[in-house]
């Protein structure tokens, strides 16, 4: 094994907490010494060990003189434990390697500095853009805290979400649905417009073969005019949070509150909620990443105002046909062609007959909700 | 090589001839002889000699005691030239593989008959799959005299055609649309509505680095609105056929009858050209296949009806979002998503960051235009 | 369709004919006029037509003003047909694609000379690589009048041909031994050494399901001890060569020579065959291409005469062990490793376990027979 | 994630310390409560914690009421270490997947059976497959104690090792011998025969770019003719061990001794070191698996004797030529070619232009020496 082998085990050990160390990032360590592999570890739950940590404890006292593997910058500061360039030092690793530094501009650069005043020879930058790529959601909330947006939603060819009666039932097939499911899984909040509750009656759960985690469920109910049966406020399978804006009905609110949901007042934008707000706010409870599934008037705000950051589209071969169908993107078109938002780093996949189109967005101009 | 490559040798022969038969198969024959093709060749265009006698004038006589490999089975009637078949048996050939038999009904399995009753030893059904897909137009056309359908759209990932102004330059990239000017060098006819030609002002010839030949252009006008400058009816370039119904200007058909437009009288339904009505008159008339490239409206109307036979799907990674962009196909939906229409044998291809889907339509019930 | 298309469409039809054209080349023509095919053909046999004459007497007077796209510079001199540059020009063709010149120096480039005295347009170099490649032999031979040389041979993992005791029944898998009898169908003369007639009493016959053609077949004995019940010298199932020296007896020499068997005298170096002097009398009668196939003497002679041309060596995953089996090159091996024969443009294929190594030597010093 | 998935990550984990663990296997543990990872581990090193206690110790009390997935069956009885059975236990595990049973016919079960007598679930076979290929060194020592045998060599495409002069230098290219200094890092020792240090005079240790374990490096030398001089016996580089019999210079032997050789008396048949004899006497001092790197007679030996386990053949695309270049096995071959050794199993890689065979010999009859 060569250092880009540590480094991809760092990375894999990092990865197997995929989904399990929100608000932290993932991060993987490998400790090696005489070409032999003395310690290894992952963070795996934020408010447990780094990875470094758990590394050096498996060690012990062999740490003295190594190199080690880190997928992530060690941390320089006492948060809920104490930072990890301090354990590095002091168990007297010779050498490290990072793929990427902190992507948190306050503290950037400052384990790298802390480890080299010690007399530690550092690399940074081995096999950084797998590493990057793997802690997409975690870069872009630790500098904005702003919650990362997957939106997901499941398609015909002619870009239907449900006919124009709102069936919907299914358009995609069963190996396409257990993959929204892993997405959930994955992701700290999914998040609904009032609309989509109304016609589906979603539970909006996790269901896997093996169980898998359940996110909190965030419904978008301007007036709060949810209907008190629906599944979703079942608060006994997971937490649900409604965000409305001050135009709601407060005896209503009041009952809801006692039934354990949560709710969030956010500002209003036309009298509806302002999803950059509502964002904020997602963001200040610490929820890192959000799975937007809809409907078409959320999806369309969410294009609009260039809020997603990765789109996840399942594609099913069949027509629906029809101006009337309901369209995955609703409320207003951008006026020309050349105002589509174009998907960059574009990844296909197949799930049966579905096509599953993985992207990120390229907003470049300031369009603005029509 | 043995049966099978001297077959493949055949249908190579006969699809080099792709798009120049209509409204006859491509049809390709290879003669062998003691492990030595003697002659080979294919049916090249509508009116000239069948792939069987290019074969046999290559052997010439020593045709006598060999062995013929032929994707279509030969013809046993005369036509515009006499029957093949008499030719076989005339030349001594003593064995005729043959991919699959001729589809229309009339005339089915007299060329094998013709055959054996000579003494000749025949065997069908080698390749006969691919030889069926290779003449898919065909096999349509000589049974129903109605023309293949093949239904292509230039999407984005949302199903849109153009955005709510009409705006649609450009949707695909230009390896797509280069791939559109193959599909119409392919085909007999290109069918647009009269929409299309009011927006985007089109001039549907087929532009191909080394030329191409440009298919009949028909324009469905019911109503016959068509603005007189509009450059598809510069009929220099390529033939124009405009189908409207009773209900048209006949000062205006009559200018255009002397610029040399065809122009097809068809039933109306609802004062709209009936569909049906319209393609068994361009059937009449020798078209055996069409591509019909919009708008929205009349691929809405193809679909309901369930009256394209293939679909051709281009699709681009841009969102350019809305309920009122205009979809792929117009008009109303489905009811139920059970009712959306299917494809099968679907096919996916990409052209740079653009997809196409091909499939074929699995029209099961008898939904009827709503 | 495309130049290349078209070019592609004609190599297609000179390789249909591989292993039927010597002495001559593969050729393969296709005429095209405003995008359509009308003329098609391939060199077939020696002494029957070339293949711009197949494809123009497809074309008939459509020829006039049309594009002709053929695999190997156009024949300008009376061979058993006439010219092909004087029909070409009668018959008003346009423009000329040619893939290569012709390989023989006496005439390179005076086809194209013809065709542009005489106003046509001529561009040579179109898939020029592919056409050189199939035409390996013939540009060998027609330069040099030596045949082409192929050494086969069926090894074990550790270069085994045989037991100490001569056993080699069977080193390889039926899928390889299935794809000699190809390669003897491809190729005009087998060769061995008497000395595997001896031991193996092979038919060196083409077992293929369908047929095949048999190449004559070369036996090189310096001493003529063939065996006179040798399965070889039944010429009913194909003709028998023998290579002998001066040191033979006359008597058997009579009698083969009455049973139709064929003998040359070759010169003879340290009383063997000279090879050198052997493959100028082969080529000398018309041999374009022979597949030497053992045993180990003579391919040792093969190798340090640098006399073979390309190798083809199906390599059995088994181990027969020690020095004394029978290595595939016999005599003395090159004194060091330097010295060793590498292969340049090495191709791997798999038939079931067994690899199958094709490549071409890199002969650069002069090595002498030691 | 799933349970695969889990289980992948363990053998993952395990294969991190390939090479490093002897003569212990590899083994690793992941360990799971609530869909989230809390411990994982891997056996890094003879002498260290198990797997199973490193993930024990990562997952600290959480442990209690978790699922454990682990690569081969944990211990129950106390060795270096106490038994994983009574930790596991005491951690209140609740589920246990293993993927393998101890491979120890005198232990196998009894720590399934510990585990389930303290009433925990126990799962085995998952990955059953991978973790036995993992671990095929393992597998067999533990049984037999003898070392699992990787005979290793860099042949010609005629099969031979040298020219008859014994150059050898370079058969293969840099990315084989590379891999070669690979297989050294990951086994026990290297075992080469006394003529091959004669001729190459080779260092036997492992030059990979950054530094590597090197082997203990084993010379058979039935009389002790080794010079004294050869670079082999510079024990600063690594150890060095000779394979003797009885007839042996016994002052030589004291010189070797005190320059710290290690020294084997194994039992001689027909003069030579008797293998079987010395392989056990290798396994007794504990070497788990050996690379045997030549020459002739030593690979030809393994051979007949059906003493190697697996064969790495490079295969350079040259050819030497001649009986009389050394064969990779010397001695004397099988009678007969349906007595050649056939591998199984076989994998073909390409390391540039060379190929590299892998592949485990299925001896079936009884051959002896002949
Ligand atoms: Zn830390
Ligand atoms: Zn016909
Ligand atoms: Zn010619
Ligand atoms: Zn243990």
């Amino acid at each position: 094994m060569n250092d880009i082998d540590y480094m991809n085990l760092a990375l894999t050990l990092a990865e197997s907490a995929e989904g399990r160390t929100s608000p932290n990032p993932m991060v993987g360590a490998v400790i090696v010494k005489n070409q032999q592999i003395i310690g290894m570890g992952a963070h795996l739950k934020a408010g447990t060990e780094h990875a470094e940590i758990h590394a050096l404890n498996m060690a012990g006292s062999a740490a003295h003189g190594s190199t080690m593997y880190v997928t992530l910058e060690p941390c320089n500061h006492f948060g809920k434990t104490p930072p990890c360039t301090q354990r590095i030092i002091q168990e007297g690793v010779r050498k490290v390697y990072i793929a990427t530094l902190d992507p948190n501009p306050l503290v950037s650069g400052r384990g790298v500095a802390a480890l080299q005043e010690a007399g530690i020879e550092v690399v940074v930058g081995l096999l950084a853009e797998k590493s990057m790529k793997m802690n997409e959601i975690f870069n872009k909330y630790v500098v904005s805290k702003i919650p990362y947006i997957v939106l997901k939603a499941a398609i015909t060819l002619d870009g239907k979400i449900a006919s124009k009666s709102g069936d919907s039932k299914w358009i995609t097939n069963e190996l396409s649905r257990n993959k929204v499911h892993q997405l959930r899984n994955q992701l700290d909040a999914i998040l609904v417009g009032v609309n989509t509750v109304s016609y589906d009656d979603p539970m909006l759960t996790t269901r896997l073969g093996e169980g898998g985690r359940n996110p909190i469920r965030v419904i978008l109910d301007s007036h709060l005019t949810i209907q008190e049966d629906a599944q979703v406020l079942d608060t006994d399978i997971a937490p649900t949070l409604i965000i409305c804006t001050e135009q709601r009905d407060h005896e209503k609110e009041q009952r809801l509150l006692e039934r354990g949901i949560q709710i969030i007042i956010a500002k209003s934008q036309d009298g509806q909620v302002d999803l950059r707000d509502c964002l904020i706010q997602l963001g200040a409870r610490g929820i890192t990443s959000i799975l937007v599934e809809g409907g078409s008037r959320t999806h369309g705000s969410f294009l609009r105002q260039q809020l997603f950051d990765k789109l996840v589209l399942f594609i099913a071969p069949k027509i629906i046909g029809g101006n009337d169908a309901i369209s995955v993107f609703g409320g207003s078109s951008f006026p020309s062609m050349k105002q589509a938002i174009e998907l960059k780093n574009i990844e296909t996949r197949h799930y049966g007959e579905d096509l599953c189109i993985i992207g990120y967005p390229n907003y470049i101009t300031d369009v603005q909700e029509g």
